[in-house]
């Protein structure tokens, strides 16, 4: 099986189209990969959207019709939808068209693909881009989006090298710096450095007393933005990733309870090593 | 007694040459507020910093002398400094001089002076500027630091009238909103809207497993920024405000404990409620 990685495309589909979806769509046409971007949605008023926004060329209610010429297809549904959408692509599609996704967790929706479809299509392989904002819709797409962005791919045992080959090539060639790993790896990093940020934001916005809401400064608005994230689109990644989600819980609550504690024992010396740790770890990454 | 408080005024002594009082010297010179600004550090080399990033006029290594001849006197110091150095002002100043500060904590400072200097001296009101950066420095002053943020203006019992009035006069015609408040309230406040955020933000960067650093984007970022702050700065202020801080994250210890057993218990309904409190907060304050 040869995938079209290096050429441009005839038909790019892609499914879902809000940020992420359109993102992908405008960094395609900015670089002249396709000559068609095809963007299916399940309502007609978010392709009019997409379309307006101009992050596809054209659009499709209909996924039979809009990936049966397709020679690479991004399923950019919410989590919860990526595996029946991955799945229902791959019954559509031809068998040299690539299939991949954009889905926050990477486990369930790789064993889900699995249970749906024995064995799983051999073309598809799981991605997930480093990138997003609390804004959603397409409305807030930009080609640059992810630009210089890290997209993680994930590589199953017994997955054919040449399509996890295709599908670097795919996100390298729209500007990020892809890494590969294991679907279960995926997730306990990201349970770390994505999903526990946001109940961290959260948690700290929803226990601010109301009348100091407008005492607030940048610290607190900077520490508490993704707070403003999709509720329905977070709900589902935190269901999807559980398991490592409570376990990043554990050691954040372990963190926390150690500076409360050093803080009512007046042991200066231990709240100092924890700021410095923690500024230590942020120094390290710049703005 | 009365306050220079609708003229320009001769000369203002900065006491503190960094980020915040370097901010104030150039918003004063901005506005043609008053005709010299001294700036008073206890090292020569920050007052030559301070001087080459012309946040003051002139510079002095001798309290005594700068403020000598001041209409008005801003204790910038670190928060530790500042009831010491109110004091050694109020000494040598004269007593139409008003005097304020622009320390993150008030009710420790409120008391020190008293005890210090039996009382209080009239002329001296607290103050805290609600900006700040994770940056340090005059080099990061800004004239516009200040514009349309809200500085605390703290009212003790007892206190003349007119002295407020001059203090809420300065920080306007610096381009401030002032909310006048208890030094006790506005402790209870700053432990929820900034301490707390502060060490939210460094356990989360504390806990983040070094290995995925490079993974991170910029949601861990944006609720990280803070932690960068400087550690002896935010050392001083926790202690300052131990007791109001510990409570602080009593609240927030909470309300992460039940986010994380609505996840174990598989509650969906609970966490989604969550996600919907901090987001309604959130969405409450723009960007």
């Amino acid at each position: 099986m040869r995938f079209a990685g290096m050429s441009t495309w005839e038909n790019v589909t892609i499914v879902g189209v809000g940020l992420i979806g359109g993102s992908i769509g405008l960094a395609i046409q900015a670089r002249g990969l396709a000559k068609n971007v095809i963007g299916v949605g399940r309502r007609a008023s978010s392709l009019e959207r997409a379309r307006r926004c101009g992050t596809v060329t054209q659009t499709s209610l209909e996924i039979a019709d809009a990936v049966a010429e397709a020679d690479l297809v991004l399923v950019c549904t919410p989590v919860a939808h990526v595996a029946e959408t991955v799945v229902a692509v791959a019954r559509h599609c031809r068998r040299q068209a690539l299939i991949t996704d954009a889905g926050s967790t990477k486990q369930g929706i790789v064993d889900d693909v699995k249970r749906l479809w024995p064995g799983g299509p051999a073309q598809f392989v799981g991605s997930h881009p480093l990138a997003g904002s609390e804004k959603a819709g397409p409305e807030h797409a930009s080609a640059n989006l992810l630009d210089g962005r890290t997209v993680i791919v994930t590589a199953d045992p017994g997955q054919p090298e040449s399509t996890i080959e295709a599908t670097t090539q795919f996100w390298q060639r729209i500007g990020a710096v892809v890494r590969i790993m294991s679907p279960e790896e995926h997730d306990r990093a990201l349970a770390s450095v994505s999903h526990l940020p946001h109940i961290v934001a959260s948690a700290l916005a929803a226990c601010t007393p109301t009348e100091y809401l407008d005492l607030v400064a940048t610290g607190w608005l900077d520490t508490t933005r993704i707070a403003a994230g999709e509720v329905p689109l977070w709900s589902q990644i935190l269901e999807a990733n559980r398991e490592h989600v409570i376990r990043a819980l554990d050691g954040y609550r372990e963190q926390i309870q150690q500076f409360q504690s050093a803080l009512e024992s007046n042991r200066r010396d231990d709240w100092e090593e924890y700021l410095t740790s923690g500024k230590e770890r942020r120094d390290s990454l710049g703005n």
